[in-house]
């Protein structure tokens, strides 16, 4: 899986305009956040930036149909897992700061056993999240069947301005090893805080996980959200190389 | 403020006699789990502890009536934290895995905003926030005049069998010294993991925080869940005699 | 044990003007680093600090004998350790970055059991040893006869711009119930980098640890290390009330 | 580079044995420790090992001349050091506890300079030290023309009982970008700790370092130090093929 979009969607000319160039470059999923929030509910004297919200659901199922990219989407409450589900987005998405609201993991699975979903959840590792904890919550949603894993770095006493959390490689190890049914990616824009860094770590996390979740936009310096770590359109060019060359990619390429 | 009581409350009985003997000691609240969970669905072959639930609500009313300590609970959810403040419970909890859950810190404010509730919640720091986080968190919930912080420990490299988290006494420092508006408590059993500790941490705790919050049971090793880190009422009256050396507890016997 | 002083020894008024000052406060000892260095070779264009050497040697034994106080220097090598020794200065210390450093510490045993040297050697934790690991080096020096524990902080994910590493108080509790044979000292200007949270952390720190080590200049900002987290004259007044009022500081001054 | 071989020297057969196997399936240096030691003086009632010292610096010579492997070791004092050099073994390594230890650092980087020494040094990263630490012990040496760094893992909160160091990637990316005249190997047996996480960190690591250091041994169970995760002749094989598919594989392939 290579899964590319903005942090943010923010309106519908730029989320297909980021889909639709990921999409011919090679991407094979599109991600766009429409629920946000801060850390502070004010932010340099403004109310924190709380995203686009249910608006962007028809933009989601729009770029499905249209683009022909399945969409990701993560919810924070199970009302906004209700309407990604509804919406048939296909990939829901359980955030980092979520991995541990166990009453969120809990009423998603009933959700999804309810209406027999078959789709997949994507649960991101909370960043003070052992391995074990990692996979207790997977197995809150359902388990290997069910769950994607994708890593996005921990908590780490080395701190740049921009690097608030560090991809566990070592992690990802364990999960191969000793998890062999969960399928794992990678998120090096969250995993590193850095754009620079980005296409370094895709490189090694292509090498041992199952896909990519890397943030995309042609104008990265205007996200509202994650502005430092998001690549642009010819880094994620490269990126995309890399991803033809291993196993994954070359089979995406057999099918189209 | 002295919080004493069991991680969960398992039934009527276990709970007033715990609540009796710290009120007699000298504990100013009551602290008593309702709703709980594990970190896998299936623990040795069982499911998950998840708690009395809603049961324990009434008892929790009768403790603070009956006994005369004002009651501590924590919500996961907004309808387990609507039912707290309905049932006249004082002080609501904030969990530290629910302090990055956003959607929840807004719509309890939004709960507290509406029903123009003056009581006082208690927000636990997450294991993974830096100070900045937790403040930021306090905010979405109104700010110092609503949230009282209580440090619990957070994830360091230095781990035994029984400590998961160490409680960061640099942490209360910065916020006496940088958030002086706020009231901040120290959790010497989830910042430690390990009853033998409690009563040193709880010296250190006391003499620079605003509190302490502790679990007691009359029989630790019979606790559902944090049997390890629950102390026993001979070693709880030790605690209080700290307790009544400091300001607080100073106060706190004149008005007694 | 109150051990104050500066971060570095420059010259001889500075050393006996601070040493003058704090015995007359009420320390019990006097710290002054002579052998110094810096991440870098070069700093902002310039030969890292490298402190007084050797020449401060005398210095501090004119401290011992006109001034009174015992004192306190730490070795980074063999030879700096001999000649701490051999001025017949009271305390050698190994700094937090040698607590690794096996090779000097099995030669600074066998230099003390050689000499039958009765004198402490203070050792600080390492920034990323495990209390396991810190009590392990006291063990290659010679154990709790010889050796004076020294928490003073490690690493932790929550920087600020001044706060490096932070005290870890749990594992102070843990050598007082784990390992009770032996003396911790804590020092919180190292274990916060703040002179601002230097008072709130001596307190802490009192109520728990055998005594305190803290770096205390007549103008911290013109000291040429650690300058951000050195108290001045004021400040350390109030450090002292503080030890006065505990069990330590009483015995102190019913000698004095 | 690939660098294999035992954690310890035990003995020449041994050594012999281990280094005739790495060169043939295309190592390009041989590892092997002399100078050894344990966090404990003591350890299950016996003295700590410490490795077989100066009487490996011969076979370390040998390997070098009949097997036709350069040879790395490291040294922890300043004359371990130079009796490397003496023994022109190629590569000096300091080692991860030694980063922080100026005083080595410095008298190392003298013995280069005044034998107009033009080997490179191996330089581990501390298990605590930040990038720019590193790099800042780097120049202590005499900079990138004369080290090659080795991330070897830094501490964690997520331990398990093999687990006490976790490879950093995201340190190397850095490294990579910003720091890019530096040579960065990756040592997944330290950074790890697990020898069932060799093989795929060695993967990502070979993706964007410039070499790995493995620790290899027939029968890695009867290693006298870091038997968890030292890999057998089996395991290293398949390592050697990653290797061999890389840049850097290839380029020694055609030269060999």
């Amino acid at each position: 899986m290579l899964i590319a979009g903005p942090c943010s969607i923010t309106d519908k000319t730029q989320a297909f305009k980021i889909a639709r160039f990921v999409k011919k470059q090679g991407a094979t999923c599109f991600r766009g956040g429409l629920y946000k929030g801060q850390n502070h509910p004010i932010v340099n004297g403004k109310p924190e930036y709380l995203g686009i919200g249910n608006d962007g659901l028809i933009i989601l199922q729009k770029i499905q149909e249209e683009v022909g990219l399945p969409c990701v989407c993560d919810a924070q409450t199970i009302e906004q897992a209700s309407n990604i589900l509804i919406s048939d987005i296909e990939y829901l998405m359980i955030g980092a700061r979520n991995m541990d609201n166990l009453a969120l993991l809990r009423s998603v699975r009933k959700l999804y056993d309810n209406f027999k979903c078959s789709r997949k959840i994507i649960l991101k590792r909370g960043p003070s999240a052992t391995i074990d904890e990692w996979i207790g919550a997977a197995e809150h949603l359902g388990g290997p069947d069910r769950v994607i894993l994708c890593e996005r770095g921990t908590v780490h006493f080395d701190r740049t301005p921009k690097t608030r959390w560090r991809l566990d490689f070592v992690g990802v190890a364990q999960v191969k090893t000793y998890y062999p049914n969960y399928k794992v990616l990678i998120d090096p824009s969250h995993g590193s805080g850095d754009r620079n860094l980005v296409y370094n770590l895709s490189k090694a996390g292509l090498s041992i996980a199952d896909g990519l979740m890397v943030e995309v936009h042609y104008d990265p310096d205007s996200s509202p959200t994650d502005a430092n770590q998001t690549i642009d359109f010819n880094e994620f060019k490269k990126v995309v190389t890399l991803y033809k060359e291993t196993t994954n990619g070359r089979k995406y390429q057999n099918k189209h």
